[in-house]
């Protein structure tokens, strides 16, 4: 599907101005240079250009082994001006510091010094584009493209539009991230967190508690999940498993027969209370680094993008 | 890890009863087949050597694209009486309906029948070793070991002892479960629902209540859980992957950077109730139906197995 929008869209020499060149506007960066695109990074940062190279490279493998071509690096400029660095964009994707008073401030800035045919675009995971468009003359041009870490290759961006963005923008922007070779997802409603942050957090809490019970330990947790729904979940989400749970006669036997199951589960884990308090933290902390404190985080990175480069080409979503 | 127990024990030629010839059991026969094990299933319908002949025959081609040797069917039988088919048993793997009393018949009969050294496991999701064992004169002879459906294909089995469980057949349950090819992983403590059901079902939860407030359809909910933490889990647990996402500083700096959203989002989600009432079953029901329906489980089912099989030897977890 990702092949076909491609053919249908020209992005080639198309450019793309990333706001703020941290982890997750570098990884954009390097994805649009796969796709042949022209990117422009906008940071303050003196060393910027530096730190992104090296970003793109580390990249680099990822990419090509997901089937994209080789990144042309003679396409990636640097531009501290905001305007400047908008004035022939055709998409702009911010992925500036998570402050409310920035982003007023980009999109204040850059709906005047942006092509009125650009996408405007933000990574936020928390500030919802109903509010970053707040002091904005036309807050429809603003729509969440909201990436999961990095977004060179994890699949999927969640768009989210305010009450007042486009419905022509949310279109435009679903096309785009899938030319690009994402999986774009419209999310219907602003919600805190939007979708996925919130479904992960859910788990997590569930996580904490069995931890602070003395359930089990937080390494073997892991373990439980990647052996189990882990696996299930790359192939399939949570409502297609129970589909597929409840036999010949799918979802709808599954939810009447282990219904009571689930909500008494529900109620006990409700019953448990769950806080994120000092004590917690560092029992937390204290079992993550005992787990996996011996080898350094950035070798963990590097294996764990091998193995889900591997998944998705097992999984036959590769690029080409 | 499971080629190395797979040396140090010697499974073939061993017995298994499977107490229960439904779905988990056929499953645990393929597996315990595929281990060159001999295998009684005891069950009282009497269609089911046929059945479960036609389970092991549709989870050859998983277990040969696994590595495990071809399942030799000579070495299964069918006994219908509970006393016979544990007589010469080492291993009895309980598969039967989810039902106090028929727990507490089986064992009661089975640690009577079966040989002192034979280890007694139950299968049961929901009534843990405590319960089930409230009759036997000894108790400390069960233990759960709880697959993920089907026990041929996923790796996890969660081994559950009771407070009277044995910590020596606890030990040698964690050994089978490695030796047959799984990835068994002790709970420390007794709890509703174990680990995983808990945890799948607290994502569940969020899943159904963004679908009742309209923000997401339940299609979309997978799409998003796919490819996002699908694929995330199928490689690193949520604490890893929140350990990795701190970034040099690894889960502690990540904790304690996010800890407050996290906070945040539980508070918001604990804001909006969830109940499988009859409206909300419906709604669930019809948008799992238009996003499933027009495919039958089965070939669903079958494909689902197809892509396990892809990203369990990607990961390089086959069985050879």
């Amino acid at each position: 599907m990702a092949a076909d929008a491609h053919r249908q869209y020209a992005l080639k020499g198309s450019k793309a101005t990333v706001v703020g060149g941290g982890v997750i506007g570098a990884s954009w960066a390097a994805l649009f240079l796969a796709n042949g695109m022209r990117v422009t990074v906008n940071d303050p940062d003196p060393d910027i250009a530096a730190k992104v190279a090296a970003y793109v490279a580390g990249a680099r493998p990822s990419l090509l082994a997901l089937g994209y071509p080789d990144v042309d690096t003679a396409n990636l400029a640097f531009e501290a001006d905001l305007a400047r660095a908008v004035a022939d964009a055709d998409y702009v994707q911010e992925c500036g510091p998570e402050k409310v008073g920035f982003k007023h401030d980009v999109w204040a800035q850059a709906e005047q010094a942006a092509p009125q045919a650009a996408l405007l675009l933000s990574s936020s995971s928390g500030i919802p584009a109903s509010e970053q468009s707040k002091w904005m003359q036309q807050p429809g041009r603003l729509v969440i493209g909201h990436p999961f870490n990095p977004p060179h290759l994890m699949p999927l961006v969640e768009v989210v539009p305010s009450d007042k963005t486009s419905p022509a923008l949310t279109a435009r922007a679903l096309d785009f991230y899938a030319a690009v070779g994402k999986v774009p997802v419209e999310i219907k409603k602003e919600s805190a967190g939007f979708v996925v942050n919130r479904l992960q957090t859910a788990l997590f809490r569930e996580c904490v508690s069995l931890v602070a019970q003395g359930v089990v330990s937080a390494g073997d947790a892991d373990k439980l999940v990647v052996n189990s729904v882990g696996l299930r979940w790359a192939t399939g989400g949570p409502f297609f498993s129970f589909h597929l749970g409840g036999g010949q006669g799918g979802f709808r036997h599954f939810i009447e027969h282990l219904g009571p199951a689930i909500e008494y589960w529900w109620k006990d884990m409700s019953a448990h209370p769950v806080a994120l308090d000092e004590a917690t933290r560092a029992l937390l902390i204290e079992q993550v680094e005992r787990a996996y404190g011996g080898v350094a985080v950035q070798a963990l990175s590097a294996e764990r993008d091998d193995k889900e480069v591997a998944v998705l080409k097992a999984l036959e979503r590769p690029r080409q």
